[in-house]
């Protein structure tokens, strides 16, 4: 595996552990993480704390600049307020571990120009496939549906 | 002004004597307010807290039923991500006080069924437009330009 989708697999394995759902990103600034996240829906009792958002939000308040030369590992297909946060963070790329367990809006990405890249990747294919088998309600809570 | 609007301007006016950014919004749910919320990218060294995002955060963990219901109200016009959140969420209902200082996604929640009402709140525009005048890079980080 990539090591910036292992980093973000990482924060998903960590999430579980602590009870949350599977879920983990990372920011990556020059070749360097400078944002690591994970869902905190469980742990925080957020609305809002997606990997992706959690992510963001460790790495802190950004000039532009800096968004638009990161990419940002997700090893779940970004829900539309992920996609909503890249865009106006103008991040110029996203590689996502999987998109079969959900697949969010990388057609609107790519129709504003983002480089989507999947990298179907087992592991977390495999993660977020247990988890959504034991805890249906927990998951549709976090996509709502 | 809608007693509503009016709440979401009173967050908006909390985060200028902040010294924050001075939007507000409130999420309604049957004539009720279940989250206030205001950008709080300077009080809290953030990058997700925009106003509507706050509330939504503030809301706490919801069924989706109470979403499906509920109004969201704010003063400035939602941005890519938090009109993203509002999807997510299938929020039907979007009431902006006003869209001149900045128009996010409108055309994107409409396409998607969102109701979205423009209230042309003159107190709306003021405190944005004077706010933008003394902080132009501020808001600029704000909405990533």
């Amino acid at each position: 595996m990539n090591k910036f989708m292992k980093a973000a697999f990482n924060e998903a394995k960590k999430g579980l552990e602590e009870g949350g759902i599977p879920i983990g990103s990372v920011l990556v600034y020059k070749g360097k993480i400078i944002g690591k996240g994970r869902n905190r829906r469980v742990q925080k009792g957020s609305a809002i704390l997606h990997s992706e958002m959690d992510a963001l939000e460790n790495a802190g308040r950004l000039s532009g600049t800096i968004y638009r030369e990161s990419v940002l590992y997700t090893t779940l297909s970004p829900c539309s307020m992920c996609s909503g946060a890249i865009l106006l963070y103008k991040i110029p790329k996203v590689i996502i571990g999987e998109n079969k367990n959900f697949t969010g809006e990388e057609e609107l990405l790519r129709s504003k120009g983002v480089i989507v890249e999947i990298l179907h990747d087992p592991s977390s294919i495999e993660i977020m496939l247990n988890f959504i088998k034991k805890n249906p309600d927990l998951w549709n809570e976090d996509i709502c549906i």
